[in-house]
């Protein structure tokens, strides 16, 4: 018997390796890698590639005052986003590409990085985010919340094209750039805003870590509101009321500015994170002040023990990577307050909601490193009635896919 | 001279191994592949990713009842569809992401799929087919007449956003659904479809297969007609005319249910296949009721000998794989009619043309695994006049390249 | 201690072993390469793929008659183009499909080509350069100052869908197709446009090359005016001023043809090229002509000595690629003109800036074979004053990365 089976095992070893072909490169070494995505890279680090996405499925359930439509529940399932990202390097210069595929598509993040002087003094140039505030600043993948909070919302400086001067070290991290405003007052000329922050880390060790922050925005454009939804995205359709104020029609700001405080800490499996924004939006002479602040606290427990990992570059919490085969179970609460009073007593400006304060609790699920499903519950209550109500309840979930 | 010539073997060899680079992975093994596109996937089955598209580029001239233009022959080039698409896994998930480049961009399937319970039991969640009918489940790829029958139009359950159960055996597959309605007749709440379809396999084995089938469609929203174009799409700006029940201007039915039975059957290089629809529009009390019904029937032959492929997994027919070097022709024909007189009698609802039959003649040219050209004569009559006239013919040719 | 470092050295190496998996092909050998973004071919030619874009983000500063806005700076920062581009191959077809990300997304290319009969004779189907002019043929990325000339601008026949029959030998290039116009003048039937050119290259040895061209288009469709953008794009919202014959609202020609003559020499790290224009727009028998005619020439020096590539198979300059390490620099003039006051006299045509001519002053600096910087100052004098001026000044810059 054995005579007969080490040719047999020899001719199927024969045969395997007829069928498969060899993979060279015509140049450099080359690694790649899947993990759903994929990457390449030159060995010696000159040249990268990779491509990748993000689905975010989430289904929306919201009633009372979280609800524009009085006396009834909301609900919508929809994409809260889907990406194609692309990234690479060549040489000294690293690119970003990600375009949003839902509503007909638009870019995301469209830009390019000058590297040669290190990770201590980088450029970006193009379509990228301005870095501002600590929930604002981290990626959607892995935002705690599946919204960010109430203030995070209201001064969101979003994705602009502009010039932005950054880098980072174990201790300290910077940004201060100039940008193109989201919307030009006027089509002739470009108006801009200028953001900066800065983070220092006085403790940060594998997984302790204490971050204490600062960040400005200073932005010249068309401003007519200061607001955030109440806690949930609200569908496609955002038909979740808003706590604002607001100029009334055709009324517009010329200039908005806004600073925040942030503190946060990483200890072990726990995270500890806190906000404060102040800001206003001011106009021409006879035009009375939009004014605005808010907070949040958060806390989560990462229950199967694994830490939520941090971003020096970016002064920013990021993924959470699950250890055992069974994932990552994280439990939170946030309480966050956004209090547009401040605003000038005037018949120009509308007050909606005029206070509002949200908790949530959630669970998220990490099954693997590209898998998260996420339920949230959310309750809202303002200090003034909308839609005949003033407070009311959201269920959120989300179940999302990163590749 | 021999002496000479073994030393200059030895430089040719030594300086092509130095230009050629290795290629290596910095985890698990990998496999890669091109055909046009490019795949990945770890040897041990646990990630993947693959990225391709597809290009059809029509032509359609047709003229009689089937232009909307009364006596004359209208004709258009133009990409019947144009998209990008990646699919991958990571361990239990598999995901697909599919756009649309035409129409200024936008999403044609986006979802994730849980794979943990094997082939016969898979949750698709996000933006999908419905999976009704045996000729609207198979790729638009791989049908046989350049533009789906009368009453798979008319019936068609597009890709929606929702959650599909669905599996396969060699013996059966089946998919139940929950959706949202491609249209919300209310912004603030979720209008939903339910789809369910059952097919079985009494003959499977190789090339021989009888496929018997049944589906189910009931679905919320907003409803204004039934009906389908004759045959052909007439370009980008859809300029062929449509047999079709619809509400006078501003009537909408809430309500929309349809069912259909499938037949067919592969035997070698000839396959057989016919569906049956039946199904209307309902609304508020005081509404008639829209309602049609239709059928095909259609024979292909592949004269080069190969036999269609058939997906279990979703129980359609799919590509046709050359065996020769100089590809695979294909002569098919189909008959189909949609009847749409089953609509109460009402001056509230318009008909036109109430009863349309086509027949459409045609040939496939599969000239590689991705290339295929197609040439279709269709001959349309309506029972009724519209633009004057109750019959007309269209030629339809296709180039499409799936990458 | 020799005797301790040996099995140290064989340690090491073996840890690398471990860590490193292979990459291996199902089927034919496949080599890859990654410079910023990817490719993969079979050894045996018979398949590619390859993944890549380009970000062009432009700043505008424009003044006088280049202003829409009297006696004001315009300016601007945006993306000029951002594409993702995929190509690739399937035995005897190529594919090609380019989408702009900008402006919520089109499609830039989508087309396949017919490669089985060789370089000489290829057939291209589906949307595509027409190929008409050697400032409009070659490709954006690598034109060498930041906007093409005004002619060229006037009479650039876009990415249109059709059938191109071309090829080229190291002697000569030809090209001639059949497109569908870019507007329908009908919605019901195709309006479609002719377009060739033939270029002869007496010259072509290395960097040596003398080329001499001539081109036709003769377009049906709906054409309202004649003009171009004076040197610069003027932003987003493009409030840079045109010189330009327009029919009075409302009225349109139904037919355009333009013809071309094309000179050019590359002389080392030299390179000089002309072209002129001439053609008119027409229409029904009351309706006056729209005529214009231009020309440009411009002359560029790369001063660290390298050669601009040229492409044999479309006739047109390509990419600079650097020797050295600091890149090459390049210095270029270019004149242009274009007058449209060949136009019939009536009070039906509205003339803006009868004629223009504009000089070009620039520098480009190849950083590598994927990063450009450009400066331009451009200088535009009108014969006539529009917005109250007659002569202006631009300052353009873009930074360009091609993955």
């Amino acid at each position: 018997m054995k005579v007969k089976l080490i040719p047999l095992a020899i001719a199927t070893a024969f045969a395997a390796q007829v069928q498969a072909g060899t993979v060279t490169s015509d140049g450099a070494d080359i690694i790649i890698k899947t993990k759903g995505g994929f990457e390449a890279k030159t060995a010696d680090g000159d040249y990268e590639f990779k491509i990748g996405g993000r689905i975010q499925l989430d289904y929306n359930s919201y009633d009372g005052v979280i609800n524009k439509e009085e006396g009834e529940t909301g609900s919508d399932l929809f994409f809260r986003r889907g990406r194609i990202e692309m990234k690479g390097k060549i040489k000294d210069w690293g690119y970003e590409a990600s375009y949003n595929l839902t509503d007909s598509g638009s870019i995301d993040q469209l830009n390019t990085t000058y590297l040669g002087w290190g990770k201590t003094a980088l450029l970006t140039f193009g379509q990228q985010k301005e870095n501002f505030g600590l929930e604002d600043t981290g990626s959607s993948k892995w935002t705690t919340a599946i919204e960010r909070s109430l203030p995070a919302s209201a001064f969101d400086t979003g994705n602009t094209v502009g010039i932005k001067f950054h880098g980072a070290t174990d201790l300290i991290t910077y940004n201060l750039g100039v940008f193109k405003s989201a919307i030009d007052a006027d089509d002739n000329s470009l108006d801009t805003a200028v953001t900066g922050r800065f983070v220092i880390r006085p403790v940060n060790t594998g997984d302790t870590l204490v971050h204490l922050g600062v960040g400005y925005s200073m932005r010249d454009g068309e401003f007519d509101e200061i607001g955030a939804r109440l806690g949930v995205r609200g569908g496609e359709d955002k038909t979740a009321n808003k706590v604002k104020a607001e100029y009334n029609s055709g009324l517009m700001g010329d200039e908005m500015k806004f600073w925040n405080l942030e503190a946060a800490a990483n200890l072990g499996s726990v995270h500890l994170m806190a906000e404060y924004f102040d800001g206003e939006v001011t106009g021409a002479s006879n035009l009375p002040d939009l004014a605005a602040d808010g907070y949040y606290f958060q806390a989560g427990w990462i229950v199967t023990g694994e830490s939520r990992k941090y971003k020096n570059g970016i002064a920013a919490f990021d993924s959470v990577k699950p250890k055992g085969a069974n994932g990552a179970w994280e439990v939170f609460a946030r309480y966050d307050s956004l209090d547009v009073t401040g605003s000038d007593s005037s018949p120009l400006i509308d007050l909606t909601g005029e206070e509002a304060d949200t908790i949530t609790l959630g669970v998220n699920w990490y099954m693997n490193s590209a898998v998260k499903i996420a339920v949230n519950y959310v309750h809202a209550e303002t200090d003034v009635e909308k839609s005949g109500e003033d407070d009311g309840d959201a269920l959120t979930a989300r179940l999302q896919i990163a590749f």
